[in-house]
């Protein structure tokens, strides 16, 4: 393990399954690497959503850039028992192997709904099947993180979100996505310093109860640091006795930036720290708020007017904890078979799938998003819609400009205000409207009637 | 983003919350870093366990190992609002940073239990406090998925299991880790090609639905797979009407490996497939299953006997679907004031910490592990006890060979071998009996009267 356990621009094209690699020496050795276009979409919602955001393309537009196999990795494959019969020239092809298709996409920070394609690939066969797993990884990973931190900034109803869970994400890469998706579904800022050195997101931090612990009294401590940061001093206040603490505030100095509540009943405990802190000509010092918080907690505390001005969030952002996983699939929907274009479907029983290649088209009506049409991609729009897939590269090159995170964030907040209100109720009881054009229909149909089983 | 968004070898310090940073600031400007003792452990079993299994240890010990800020990362704290005001002696103190303390640790592979020390630390205050994040990450995150990976292990009551859930990883390096800790969890091996290659993990592949539609046929797709993989084809049969594709098995050839079924009823659907497969003359064909599965669908499908060889599982193994965070916490217990050693404890409202450096002892009883008791570190054991916690770095360097993947794996089989049967039963109902000793008791109440609130 010299390099360590980690993913990275040099071995990133190996997180793939190994069927990915199997199929495409099967492929090769059966001289089929014809053009072919495969759809990533997911089949239903995840429990109490009515939407999902998307996040993580800039990261799969990179992937898709820098892919190849090295010489040693190429040397690797040759070794492991599968592969040791195999033709010497398709590990020559594997290693000349690059990203040289189109990528169509959905950008990040746009609601998107079941069956509907957020991102496309054409590119030879081989090639756009070997991606399968890592597009499907990332899509899926930053889309639930980015859907689960806009339910919690919407139940925040304007007191700021931060994301607090490095600590709780699922690997040391998880908690990077995490933030930067969080950041992308409406959150303040992170906790994270790595993410705040790559991605230039907002770093939030204030004391762990370990501080107040290191020193001899708790006044000790919270004196200690006011003295260094004297503008930005949160204090934490139930490392011991949390009323008892707030009542230290005031002998700290006037100008503390907020009090931090970790434990205990959170609206019972503001509302008394927030009197004490008036009480005591503290009406600057803001309430913070942590400690296994959820959207349907911090909903209950707004819903009872605490006097909360920000919720540090944990596991159950970064995790999604309610729905830890998106059911993105990556689906052939088009083959070129002897210079012919072929839609593709397969008819698994509950996991169907749909022939061509498709665009969206989404419909505005009262200030709201009132649905969505599914088309072929060369189909025109019957109305007045806006085209959601853009076109991101072409022949393995990046042809338009990627947006700045802060774009794409405020991208994401439209997106979530064009949603009628309903959409917002934190059990995903609403249903959005998609439908799929007559292009798409008879295109199902004649996919159905072709299948040679 | 000149190198991705990624965590490394070169970053990893960095993955850590703010306020550790802050922290450390004002220790460092008071002038406070003498030794400390932090301890990581959880308070609570997750929902459905009666046991957690540990993994990470190894990427732990890498990153103390590693542990560094570079010099452009100093220079960017130097950026960064929160700091630009701080003494550039700070600056250089962190440029210096390293880890210089005591690793002891309970070893991968081990069964574990509530307020249980996974994991201690012995170094400068500033030192421990600056790893919080990281470790917890680590240790939450592959110990979770180890813990799910034993539990379907357990469930498939002697037919394999293996990772196929790279896809629906919460971040690349996510999948990584749940290979990982799923191989040490009993998993057979896993579908990603990265793990096996990093860690050399056995490496599983069958094809996908795309495989047989980028074909004229369903059968011209298993013969093309065949000829190229003829000791491995694994015939995948639901892309179009799964009995169909059964029948077509013995077209293909009698030396195939397995079949796999990825939709459907699979209990209905194995029988069925067993039986054309047996009438054809491959009784020698396995039969594989995916599509979904937890450990409450394995042992169903177990209990009925159906006639499965292996279950390929993905999203609810590598994202503990059922129990997606660990959560693991890392509380000061001991720091040196003044030359003495002193205990230290918070007192939250239902989160309480246990003074003082501990040891746990393991105690048997007629085959199975009957209790643990924690005690203080150099307490002596009451009886003849194995003791859990051992030492792996002192004076940040590692001490001790790690052991390979394979002899943790083994550890963990013996581990929850030795866990009387009730202990694996899916819903958790079991309690294994953990006490504290007489000399923890006596020092958790000395450390509640030295509270100096």
């Amino acid at each position: 393990m010299d390099n360590g356990f980690f993913v990275t621009r040099e071995n990133e094209a190996l997180l793939t399954d190994l069927y990915e690699l199997t199929m495409a020496a099967a492929y090769w050795a059966n001289g089929i690497n014809s053009t072919a276009s495969f759809e990533l979409y997911f089949r239903r919602l995840p429990p109490n959503r009515s939407y999902v955001l998307t996040a993580g393309l800039e990261q799969i537009i990179d992937y898709l850039l820098n892919f190849h196999f090295s010489e040693n990795q190429i040397e690797w494959f040759r070794s492991v028992e599968q592969f040791d019969h195999l033709d010497q020239k398709f590990f020559d092809f594997l290693s000349g192997l690059r990203f040289t298709g189109e990528l169509r996409a959905i950008p990040e920070g746009t609601t998107v709904f079941p069956l509907e394609p957020l991102l496309q690939i054409t590119a030879p066969l081989i090639e756009s099947q070997i991606l399968e797993t890592y597009l499907l990884n990332v899509l899926n990973s930053q889309s639930m993180m980015a859907t689960k931190a806009a339910r919690m900034v919407k139940a925040a109803a304007g007191s700021s979100v931060i994301d607090f869970g490095a600590r709780r994400a699922q690997s040391p890469q998880a908690a990077l996505y995490a933030a930067r998706a969080s950041y992308i579904g409406g959150c303040q800022g992170t906790s994270n310093v790595l993410a705040a050195f790559l991605a230039d997101i907002p770093a939030y931090g204030t004391t762990a109860h370990s501080f107040t612990m290191a020193f001899e009294s708790e006044l000790k401590a919270f004196r200690a640091y006011h003295r260094v940061f004297p503008k930005r001093t949160v204090l934490l206040l139930d490392t011991y006795d949390t009323l008892e603490a707030a009542r230290k505030a005031k002998l700290v100095g006037n100008d503390l930036a907020a009090v931090r509540i970790d434990s205990g009943d959170l609206l019972d405990l503001s509302r008394k720290v927030r009197k004490i802190l008036d009480d005591d000509g503290l009406q600057n010092v803001q309430i913070m708020v942590s400690g296994d918080l959820n959207e349907f907690k911090i909903a209950d505390l707004v819903s009872a007017n605490a006097p909360i001005d920000s919720f540090g969030v944990g596991t159950e952002l970064v995790t999604s904890y309610d729905a830890p996983a998106l059911n993105g699939v990556y689906k052939l929907v088009e083959m070129t078979i002897g210079g012919k274009r072929i839609s593709r479907i397969k008819t698994s029983q509950g996991k169907p799938s749909y022939p061509g290649r498709k665009q969206v088209y989404r419909y505005q009506k009262n200030h709201y998003h009132s649905h969505d049409v599914i088309t072929l991609a060369e189909e025109a729009p019957s109305e007045d819609g806006m085209p959601m897939l853009q076109t991101y590269m072409e022949a393995g090159k990046r042809v338009v400009d990627l947006p700045s995170l802060t774009e794409i964030r405020k991208r994401a907040a439209f997106h979530l205000d064009a949603l009628d209100p309903s959409f917002h109720d934190l059990n995903g009881a609403a249903e959005y409207p998609v439908v799929f054009s007559q292009g798409l229909k008879q295109e199902l149909r004649k996919a159905e009637r072709s299948i040679q089983k």
